[in-house]
């Protein structure tokens, strides 16, 4: 008789947080990637249109640990009308040695939010210039919140801007940001001002058409888009992919099916079949990243099962150590 | 705060059994897939070389039904020298209305097992002459078992022969089946005789090339081969494909790339785009299935996420009523 160990939200939540541990955690998922040993699949995605409702299903298998997950995305963009959260979801964790099934964490996302804001600290870490001082956050939601506080583990950022369609929205979240982060955050009533002299761009919104102009972005700036992660998503100008002096792709064969790449190819702009670096290879350094504080480099982030096996594979370590959740025999 | 239903395999035991309420809710599940509304994604598929491990996940949404499944399937191959099974598994049930998580099955491919035990069944039902008095079954595995079970509850099975590579094998099935079914079981040495004058033939191996040949099948016969789930497995003739009067396939998407058929047309007897019959039409009535004793039809089953979401809906619509296993508030 097997035990399965149950974790919820709660559990997850005292467990793994968003700080240097997390984000090496997925900069090494990014390096494991890189070494062409990892087996990621494409990702399995259901529509329910009659709900306004799509699940992704994401995994990876990394050779060296013990574990692997099996991540269930739903969003359902309907929910909030029902006072309940678009995003959802767990991770099924299974012995990557017999397929057993050894945890299952009931995050209601919340790990993927963790590994996302981690991915775009990476990215700012290896691609944005060392001396970078300022910020500008497109978005105001959770995830826009965590990628500042993701970039403040990695870059000593002295200012930020931020702004949102919804301008009540920006402007609560500066304040918010301001006071929890101890640093002068500024709400802006238009993105072209948000973004004006930033050294990072986070875009971190649900757009379907770009919200970010190639025109804006001074030499020496650093974008992430990490709002793109199925077809129709789309937040920066695709004249930006081919201006930038260096784009890099989480996941090259995502982002040419998912990412803001995906758009420049359906532009016309670049070549379906172009070859890009991938973050990993310039985490691992087998990869050319940023070479003068001049370049503009662009992080196209659209989410990989290698960060969900890394995140869960930790949580699922330290809830080991904790004996932290329920134990079901199954 | 939401709370997840959670079961094991001994509460799923308890709320689900191979008998004639299954096999209805598998003959649904085709009659949803026929009527082009059930959305079915491709397969995901992850496979871990060095642990000779494979995981399939599979899913499908049916307009009309509260919730849907996400099945996560591990087959490890090298675990029974470890004392563990092959194949275990559960299945994750979200809510069609909201994506929320409902309920966990934790059912180590037990509800795999009785919904592809169903599939045989209602392939028997549509396909097999109604006066099919005798069954060969290749393969002594728990799933030859519940395939000769679920035709037993269509057909009026008077004898049954059984072949495995096996020999004791067979010979144990026999005498087990003999007495715990009260019909006469015979197990043969070899395929060819086991299957000689059968009028249903179910092949459930994990066979990689053919056990059963074309030039030993009796005009009559009915051929379900449901062991063919994987590209590399291959349990029947090629030529049986194109020599049978009538080829259905559970998903003529999956069964050209996975199936029986995926053989005969690498074997160049069937062109990759032929058009086939799905299970489904034929249970629907939107096509015509046998339509003499004298055909000989062929059921090509991979095992769909219909079927999956299908079974899932069931246990789980039943575990409410009874109350079963433990809940979590998330």
């Amino acid at each position: 008789m097997a035990e399965v160990q149950i974790l919820t939200e709660t559990d997850l939540r005292r467990l793994i947080t968003l700080d240097r541990d997390a984000i090496q955690c997925v900069e090494n998922a990014f390096k494991a990637l890189a070494s062409g040993t990892v087996v990621m699949p494409p990702i399995l995605r259901l529509d329910i249109a009659e709900a306004n409702g799509e699940v992704d299903v994401k995994t990876a298998f990394v050779p060296g640990l013990d574990s692997f997950a099996i991540k269930v995305s739903p969003g359902f963009f309907d929910n909030p009308a029902k006072g309940i959260a678009s995003t959802n979801g767990l991770m099924v964790v299974l012995s990557a040695h017999t397929g057993l099934l050894e945890a299952l964490l009931l995050d209601n996302g919340y790990l993927t939010d963790i590994r996302t804001a981690a991915a775009g600290a990476v990215a700012a870490k290896h691609l944005s210039r060392s001396n970078a001082r300022s910020a500008a956050i497109l978005g105001a939601g959770m995830q826009a919140r965590l990628q500042l506080e993701a970039l403040l583990l990695v870059r000593n950022i002295e200012t930020v801007s931020v702004w949102a369609r919804d301008r009540a929205k920006a402007e609560l979240f500066a304040r918010r940001a301001a006071l929890d982060l101890g640093i002068p955050v500024r709400a802006c009533p238009d993105a072209k001002e948000a973004v004006e002299g930033a050294d990072i761009i986070v875009t971190t919104t649900p757009a379907t058409s770009p919200i970010l102009q190639a025109d804006w972005i001074a030499p020496g700036a650093h974008i992430t888009a990490m709002g793109s992660d199925a077809e129709h998503k789309n937040e920066i100008d695709p004249n930006l992919i081919s201006r930038a002096d260096l784009y890099v792709a989480d996941s090259l064969n995502q982002t040419r099916r998912l990412g803001e790449l995906h758009h420049a190819i359906v532009a016309g702009l670049i070549a379906a079949n172009a070859d890009f670096v991938e973050l990993g290879a310039v985490v691992s350094q087998s990869a050319v990243g940023r070479t003068s504080d001049r370049q503009i480099t662009v992080a196209d982030l659209t989410g990989t099962g290698v960060q969900d096996t890394a995140i869960a594979t930790l949580a699922r370590t330290r809830a080991q150590s904790a004996k932290a959740g329920t134990m079901i025999s199954t």
